[in-house]
């Protein structure tokens, strides 16, 4: 993806009154607290992959187009590309396309009405079924997976996949959104999806060509200050750039003509108890069923 | 990355001789077992991130030369850059120089010497520290934070974030290598970094510019059959695959003049039983202990 395809403005300037591009890239990014000053970039530290990356912003309205042969293909290998934990690759991807299935997994997840509109709808498991048939196939036994810590392995696994899968979507000029909400419903996923034992849905992912008449915006995220921590981790000055951006939220949403809460607001009402997850307090009965007793 | 410099036969053939530029790529990733013919790919289907994407592979060698003035910055902001559940942003990231803490990191990740070799070690922690400490501010109460569900919202957005980061490492030309063994001593982190109570350090990451003495090899993975599947979950092809899978590994060792065991022997050795986990089966008691009460 070029920088004029995410930035317009990038295009018509003529070339000596460009920015740096990626000036534009952090201030949707960062607002005002930018966290680094692109013009101290050497010309080797920027580059259209990085361009593609910050551009990211989560699609909810697609066109109907199907996606050219050989994507879904495309976006596999990228997604197997990626690292994996001892090379045990605990992860699969089911390739939605049938119109009532889409139906279906969108009822699940709270009627996001994108997941029907997407020519393409992705689930990412947490695998564990295969290393547990192989296992016990040779040696009878597969007792490691039944520890916490391989559920780590296999969630780790099948994110950076997605992650991928999501970079190459994006340099395809394909627009993805992630859907937690599918753990909502976890059962019912994995019923639809005839998942075998110790498999876990861990979420979706909608693929296809954004609707050019809604386009969505860039998100602000935390000022770096607040994630990014220097040998030890030291959050004595979080408070006041939490505060800072609370207001680049509310700018936000203000450009698109919406009165949202603070961000502190919303993550608040969010973690402060179980009735906020929407039926996912009940993931660990149901990993159990699911045969990860997280020992 | 040109595919010029990740595949150097590439840029010796005249522009008419040469293959289309996935082919090299989806050989060394999956042998003879190539899931798509990429002379059916349209023009516009390949691009140098898919080229960047497919040529991924773990660097366990370094060059000591420091990254430039604000490399690290840069990776962050892709990091911050990846989708995140809610907007919850429930990760955080160490950036680790100091020649003395990689050492101490090294020596608690079975001595792995390319954690001393590489310039930055970035240490991604799985982070609800920073969500309850508001939540308790504003209404007392984060008790969403202790249910398993929200362990996965945390570990998810740190491996997106973590994955964004490598994604742009190696578009400057940087190579990486996550090191999971952090998990073998998690307090022992934990402690070295002053983390707060519900904050799980995941996995690191080696950042550096790889030594051209030791070059790293493209590993292949599992055939796509194996993990995509269309509409339904279906392994019932997979035994025949994972085969064949133990021939491609056995060749790429082979290759290097190493004799490796088979792929299902390696990955059936490590997840038999705890005794494989390197003290990781412990991970489950470690969290009680750190404020996930996981229920």
């Amino acid at each position: 993806m070029t920088l004029a395809a995410v930035v317009p403005a990038f295009a018509t300037r003529p070339a000596h009154d460009r920015p740096h591009p990626a000036a534009e890239l952090l201030a949707r990014r960062y607002g005002a607290r930018r966290p680094l000053d692109p013009a101290a970039l050497g010309p080797d530290q920027w580059n259209e992959v990085l361009t593609g990356l910050l551009s990211h912003r989560s699609v909810r309205a697609y066109r109907p187009d199907p996606l050219p042969e050989g994507t879904l293909e495309t976006l596999v290998a990228a997604a197997q590309s990626a690292a994996t934990s001892s090379n045990l690759q605990a992860w699969s991807v089911v390739a939605v396309t049938d119109p009532a299935r889409k139906s279906r997994f969108a009822a699940w997840s709270q009627n996001q009405a994108h997941i029907e509109q997407a020519p393409l709808f992705l689930v990412w498991l947490a695998d564990l079924s295969r290393l547990d048939t192989l296992a016990r196939a040779k040696v009878g036994d597969a007792a490691g997976l039944d520890y916490l810590e391989t559920l780590i392995v296999a969630v780790t696994d099948a994110t950076m996949a997605a992650q991928n899968a999501v970079v190459a979507a994006e340099s395809l000029g394909l627009g993805t959104v992630y859907i937690g909400a599918l753990r909502n419903e976890t059962e019912a996923v994995a019923a639809e999806l005839n998942l075998p034992p110790k498999v876990l849905p861990l979420f979706g992912l909608c693929v296809g060509y954004p609707d050019p008449a809604r386009p969505a915006g860039v998100k602000p995220r935390l000022p770096q200050s607040v994630v990014l921590h220097h040998e030890r981790y030291d959050a004595t000055a979080s408070d006041a750039a939490i505060t800072a951006y609370d207001g680049e939220i509310r700018a936000f949403y203000a450009d698109q003509g919406i009165t949202a809460p603070d961000w502190s607001d919303t993550v608040t009402a969010r973690v402060r108890g179980p009735a906020a997850l929407a039926g996912r307090h009940r993931l660990r009965q149901i990993l159990a069923d699911f045969g990860f007793p997280l020992r």
